[in-house]
């Protein structure tokens, strides 16, 4: 997984040799703001899936994850807990990756979970912004965790975060607000839930609460989970999930190999000088890569009559 | 600005006769946790701001902010208040676009701003995984807040908040724990700042207590802000900045218009065709795109001599 991560050229033998063996997996997103409890509950689905017979891969995208051992105050005896079962695998994917990078690395742990035999993953991302669409991306099922609002601060719901959820989890239940937070979510969904198109069979967000440090209300998140993936399969949307998710691989895999042949034609100095003239206001970036990808075509001889980029 | 944000290509002329305008504005990232009281700090921000003199842009990438309109509980109060300013200018990017399209929209937003004479552009972002490393990307100096940790909850500070801050501010100041809060902050960075080289002339990342609500401490962030500018011009860090900015920008626009070109060249139905082989197993990503490379190598009637993908 380490050879993934670090030489994504050098391994791609291995994940094309991996790729058909891939799919049986269901991965579950979990997501929620820091300090929700996303760690603790992906421990207690953990330790449910393993005693219905599964086994579980875990991807923590969260860099704050004590699952990554990036936390600077974070409590690693969750995820010692779960230590020296081989039935359970864990995985940090908190590169701090360029452009794009985090999601392809991501989308590459899973396959190779996927290819070992571990059929249920668990993929913890910190909710926020552009990670939120990342997991829905990766996962088949998604798990949204919120903490019970006290009615104190005005608890701002991002907006989106209903359209990813599959599950709703209000998790650490036994504070005080529990049952209005959970009331408020349930209204917002039945006004979001008008709105859409009533053709296909619908799947009803369930709005489960839990207190994942003391193990109440995890078995039923986890019925969650498999009543969720019996639907995706009923319904066909699996495989348009599956259609989109390899859309968005495909596209990340040729942007990489795009990008990395341009450089290795025209050279990294042109590269860096084109980027030196962007700083100095003589070109925009949009004109200079025009400007890269027309020397590229001029080195490896490309025919102008097929030139195609004004298109 | 919205045709930036919905015809990239048509408004890539507008982006290239603008450049030259651009450079003179100072972008200041703040970002921070759902709650922290962002969208309030910013608000006050612009009002110092503009009591100095300056003209203010405001991007806000956090879909849940109340200037990008996305909340479904914000208070739109506080954007309200500034409206009608002309020296003030609002602008979401809360864009659900894929890979990589927030971060492009976002840096081409900031230069429209900057083209327009706006000096001093706030981008709100909510401070979580790959945000924040696109935030310092943007900006050149990068606010992060944080709010009391009350002590009930330990409460998990990011990895890497810390490398990315160049300065704290510890909101909701009239809570309780703000002290603590502060002294915790304080201590992680003098842990920190041992590690760094100490070649350079080093910025001291001040750390600041605010009650943004009730406007006090805006005016010392405001003053930390500009030392910040200050340094980065003395220090010669700007023109760092800069072209690392350029390099994302470039890298940017070269994989869209390297990808556009494929598909005009390939055409959208062999590349679902590749899509629905990657689902049915029969190919990997990686090796899919190697084809479809291949592929537009052929019609282009690139000689095979000067292919270099293998290298």
């Amino acid at each position: 997984m380490t050879q993934v991560e670090n030489d994504p050229q050098g391994s791609q033998e291995i994940l094309a040799a991996m790729h058909p063996h891939t799919g049986r997996a269901h991965i579950v997103g979990i997501t929620g703001s820091p300090g929700s409890g996303k760690s603790t509950l992906v421990a207690r689905l953990t330790r449910v899936f393993r005693e219905r017979g599964h086994r579980v891969g875990i991807v923590a995208v969260d860099p704050s994850s004590p699952f990554s051992g990036g936390a600077v105050l974070g409590d690693r005896i969750r995820s010692r807990d779960l230590a020296g079962d081989d039935g359970v695998f864990f995985r940090s994917a908190a590169s701090r990756a360029s452009l794009g990078g985090l999601s392809a690395a991501t989308a590459d742990h899973i396959s190779l979970l996927d290819a070992c035999g571990y059929d249920r993953i668990c993929v913890e991302t910190v909710g926020a912004g552009q990670s939120e669409v990342e997991i829905a991306q990766h996962a088949h099922t998604t798990v949204v965790l919120q903490v019970p609002d006290a009615g104190d601060h005005v608890q701002t719901l991002k907006a989106g975060i209903l359209e990813i959820a599959d599950i709703l989890v209000v998790n650490k239940s036994d504070l005080p607000g529990a049952d209005s937070t959970a009331a408020m979510l349930r209204a917002m969904l039945e006004v979001g839930g008008e709105s859409g198109d009533g053709e296909e069979a619908a799947w009803n967000v369930p709005v489960l609460r839990t207190d994942a440090r003391a193990g109440i209300g995890v078995d039923e998140v986890v019925d969650a989970i498999e009543d969720h993936v019996a639907y995706l399969r009923a319904s066909g949307r699996l495989r348009c999930q599956e259609f989109s998710r390899a859309e968005q691989r495909l596209e990340s895999a040729l942007a990489s190999a795009l990008l990395h042949r341009l450089l290795s034609v025209v050279g990294e100095a042109r590269v860096a000088a084109a980027a030196d003239a962007i700083v100095s206001r003589e070109i925009d970036a949009h004109s200079a890569a025009g400007e890269l990808i027309a020397h590229m075509d001029v080195l490896r001889g490309t025919p102008p009559t097929h030139h195609v980029t004004e298109a």
